[in-house]
């Protein structure tokens, strides 16, 4: 691992979508967010719509007819990769919190285990980071330099800010203070929910914007009364919004897995790959390179897609900035398509 | 009550400053935000440090030299006034989820009695109102509308918008989740401390900027190592700041009564008053209005203050707007004297 630790043949969790070319060099590794699995789309083998189905597919903007797309699941997250949720061989019980510090490093360092290890591919056409998977793609980009032509970074950062630190250290702090979460030795029958849903509900008001909420939701009440227990809660529709979004969630993620993969978004730091931000610039030998922003985002804020477009523009003159002024914050990529469809297609139509 | 229910002969804690004229026309009535005190400043009878110091005083903005300052401590708090925590003098026992639903309307309810039936004050010369104050200031205008010339808004808004209120929604759930809250009749000794903390520190993750973060923070890490109880916690400075910050807060202020005034601040509409804004906006009978905003605050965001102004000087003509580029978000009036102190002096020297 990145920082110290070691784990014993762990798994990676992965889908392909299209064909590989003889040349191989038609590929494109998507790295998602903190909490999706490797399912971005849907697939003979699973029908399932994925957490990106309208960008990834036949003459869809990630356009299946003319690239092999590669999704992987993070490593340490819970969808089939090994993370603390897994078993460790060596004792056969679940890591737990013996699982070893986790970073975007090795996130990025076991995407490239698929890329290049299983399928061979020298070159990927182009890496494509989400949210933290932004960062993640970063991580790949200067660790496996020659590995990658092209980058998109969408509503990432070359690193987390003290808003953002403050924001998961909160959410890691509600799961932690579950007594239920019991030092992270939980009980699989009895997660520690209520933690969880504070941590989601947070998530959920980072993720949105409130320019959104005050057009959707205004001063409207509730029309769920059975949600309202007491005097404090769910009086108002947005109060019932986030109880859904949290009942959805909670159960569905490792608390375990949680934790790790938020810490990691905060240790990731471009500039201790060199010594500081503008080093790790250098490091990366891109062709071209394309970061989307949100104007309504605060988690990972437009100045900050700003400072990654110039960082990377340093080295790389093909690099464009598209600041969206979408209204749904971070959270645009997964639902405002009609913004970032064009955007990406005019990327991947400009490739040289 | 406003909305329903009855208090017996509630107590109000107040305090002043300055000498009341006989005619008693140089009144000031303050209403602070939700958590602190009447003590607004230091006087004889308290020489300790006041929660606007800087602001009320001989020679000071808020000059009581000129003026007879009186400060009220919300109903519904626990320094002084009747709320939630206080004996219910019917039972002997303290009313905790007993008390009626709070208003801001009652909160203001209550301060006019201090005002009229107490001091005899027909007039107040201004009403000040911060953050929550503001609300309650504002219901006060419009609910005694011959009792106020002047107003001055700071921080506020004519009502709460989705943002703020999944919010202070979501901090009433972090202390309703704590199983020490055990729904509102927690042990005195043993108050849920762990729900308050996480409600103190969402609290000042939303009072302050994301710039002003980057910039006294940035990623510089913790230095104090004695907090790190595990790899999930206290790594970054800001999470030092913010364990700082709450273990200061947690035990002084009442988790019932917490949760009425923060309920409270949610409930509050103008438009409850007449059927719409613009009619609550109608009701008011000022003479001068002065609303100040802080571009970075998220909580109370820039443009609520632009609604108030733009509602007021409907009303009023000699309605001021500043909008004040501090960087230190809603806590600005706290923190931030060199961008207030010019406004509001400005202020009280116009007053014809």
């Amino acid at each position: 691992m990145h920082r110290a630790g070691h784990l014993q043949s762990p798994t990676l969790a992965y889908e392909t979508w299209g064909e590989l070319n003889p040349a191989k060099d038609n590929a494109v590794l998507i790295f998602g967010g903190l909490s999706p699995s490797a399912h971005a789309a849907s697939s003979e083998d699973d029908m399932s719509a994925g957490w990106w189905e309208d960008m990834i597919g036949s003459g869809l903007p990630i356009d299946t007819d003319k690239f092999f797309v590669i999704s992987v699941n993070s490593l340490g997250s819970c969808f089939g990769s090994t993370g603390p949720a897994s078993i460790n061989p060596d004792t056969g019980e679940r890591y737990r919190l013996t699982f070893p510090v986790l970073t975007l490093e090795d996130v990025a360092d076991s995407a490239f285990l698929v890329v290049d290890g299983l399928f061979g591919i020298s070159s990927l056409h182009t890496v494509v980071g989400c949210s933290m998977g932004g960062m993640s793609g970063l991580a790949f980009c200067v660790r496996h330099a020659d590995a990658v032509q092209r980058f998109v970074s969408i509503s990432s950062a070359a690193r987390a800010l003290p808003f953002s630190i403050a924001v998961r250290s909160l959410q890691r702090e509600m799961i932690r203070s579950d007594p239920k979460w019991a030092k992270g030795n939980y009980d699989e029958g009895d997660p520690p929910t209520a933690g969880q849903r504070l941590a989601r509900k947070l998530g959920m008001i980072t993720y949105r914007s409130a320019q959104e909420w005050a057009q959707r939701f205004g001063r409207e009440r509730s029309t769920d009364h059975a949600r309202i227990e007491d005097q404090f809660v769910s009086e108002f529709a947005v109060e019932s919004y986030l109880e859904n979004v949290a009942n959805k969630f909670s159960g569905a993620f490792d608390p375990n897995c949680y934790l790790y993969l938020s810490h990691a978004s905060d240790l990731f730091d471009l500039a201790e790959h060199g010594g500081s931000l503008a080093a790790g610039f250098k490091r990366l030998k891109l062709d071209q390179a394309l970061i989307i922003g949100v104007e309504t985002d605060i988690l990972f804020p437009i100045e900050q897609q700003r400072e990654l477009a110039e960082g990377i523009s340093s080295v790389c003159s093909d690099t464009h900035l598209a600041e969206l002024d979408c209204i749904r914050g971070h959270d645009s990529f997964l639902v405002d398509m009609d913004a970032f469809r064009p955007v990406i297609c005019k990327f991947f139509e400009s490739c040289k």
